[in-house]
């Protein structure tokens, strides 16, 4: 398997996702040659102290230059510029692109018609792993492993691409799933996007009025908030680039509030049974239960 | 500090908290007497495999018998009808009664009544400490070992069931908090109560027009909905005991929400940004962070 993907990869934007990739890339591929494109010049310094292998480089060409796979880690929002700055360099032909974006469709769309002159391929990939922390510091080579990948091939996918994706994220030790862009993004409104909301909402709700009540807090506030620690730029980004599926989940989601209330305030303990009985058997039937 | 509690310890119903509090104390104090009513004389082979040096028994007065201290750890909801079985035994002089319930304001009322004329000691307390699962299957003895602990009392608790309370809750490793059943309400309402019901919410929306987002889920959805996982009678018994105070948080959660629609729905982007940075430091100033 290690013979089949390129011989330099490139990882653009060494943050939490970009990190966590190049340890276990390190780690699992040691032969391969690995560069990656930091915004700041601080952060070369950084990444030399983890791996004086990785060649660092705040010039997007220094590191693209020659790469077989380019991976493109830097919030959603951000990819098309980033695209466009690496479609007027001179790309190693047949090189595969990726990214590990949370919204498929814009930067789908987006990219693979920014790529689609440069003689490279394009397709969306979604790692589901994160952490409520960002940066470099948060990286773990661990990261992936068990985690579920979303590819997102279209009718413009290369079967190269397809392929050399697969490849790559199964190496990480991602189970993997294949969706079109817009399913992606009405399933991830609701699995993920979602579920950053309500961990927002709660915080504000538990602690505007009144944070004293944070020393009551116990493993359940700690488990449903974690993610409201999550970067908020990042976020307002993932949210602005998937607005419509995740309006559409919200109002869901109101809705079914509104029905939980109404049936907590009418005192109908037997529907309010019903109702977490439902949401108990819909949960413990992920995998993630 | 072994020495002040007392010599024989019930524990009322060993299911997850109880059984931990068995574990638990078996592990802190070796020499303590430990016995425990349940329910199902099934369990009473289930105990003795534990630890067969305690005694369990379906039979209260038997458990109850000679106890210097004796912990309820039922379902809130059944705390009155068990209390009221314990008055009508022959108490050991000057015993202290505590409980763990997730509940303070109408199980104090009610308990503190029943045992006024017991010569007994009654005074709430509500470990911070719990888990999805429940049973005694699930029982671990390191369970409430950096937990918060909320201990109620009133003008009606004796200052040596106070004293006993505080002892063996830090015995155990808490941390102990002290406030009126009222305000513990109040605050357990917001940082333990509506984040269920937030979960349960987010497990319905998620999964419930489309079961098979579930093999998209990542860590996101498996923290934020873990505790819909959780007994949905447990929930329901708790959210009836506590309906008031759930539903204003509820009501506030709600409003928020349809605040955080209008935001997104409208393109404020900087409005997005504001919230979730209001969530983000209110949420890693909790000790939970």
């Amino acid at each position: 398997m290690d013979q089949a993907l390129p011989e330099n990869i490139a990882v653009i934007g060494p943050g939490l996702i970009g990190g966590s990739l190049l340890l276990a890339l390190r780690k699992r591929l040691p032969k391969t040659n690995l560069r990656t494109w930091v915004r700041r010049s601080e952060a070369v310094n950084e990444l030399q102290k983890i791996d004086p292998a990785i060649v660092a480089s705040t010039n997007l060409k220094t590191v693209a230059s020659g790469a077989g796979l380019i991976v493109l880690c830097t919030p959603v929002a951000t990819m098309p510029l980033i695209a466009k700055q690496l479609a007027m360099l001179p790309l190693e032909p047949g090189c595969i692109i990726t990214d590990a974006g949370s919204v498929k469709s814009p930067v789908v769309t987006a990219l693979e018609s920014i790529f689609s002159k440069t003689g490279t391929s394009f397709i969306g990939s979604h790692p589901m792993a994160g952490s409520e922390r960002s940066g470099i510091s948060a990286a773990r080579a661990d990261l992936f492993e068990g985690s579920s990948c979303i590819l997102t091939p279209t009718l413009f996918t290369s079967d190269k691409a397809l392929e050399t994706a697969r490849k790559f994220w199964s190496l990480l030790g991602c189970r993997l799933l294949e969706m079109q862009p817009e399913e992606h993004d009405r399933k991830i409104a609701r699995i993920s996007h979602l579920p950053h909301l309500a961990a927002t909402v709660v915080a504000l709700t538990a602690l505007r009025g009144d944070k004293s009540a944070a020393e009551c807090a116990g493993n359940g506030f700690r488990d449903v908030t974690r993610i409201a620690s999550g970067d908020p730029e990042l976020w307002t980004g993932i949210i602005s680039q998937n607005r419509a599926e995740i309006i559409s989940a919200l109002q869901e989601a109101h809705e079914i509030n509104g029905n939980l209330l109404a049936i907590i305030s009418s005192g109908d303990d037997s529907a309010l049974l019903r109702l977490l009985q439902e949401a108990q058997s819909l949960r413990d039937g992920t995998h993630a239960a």
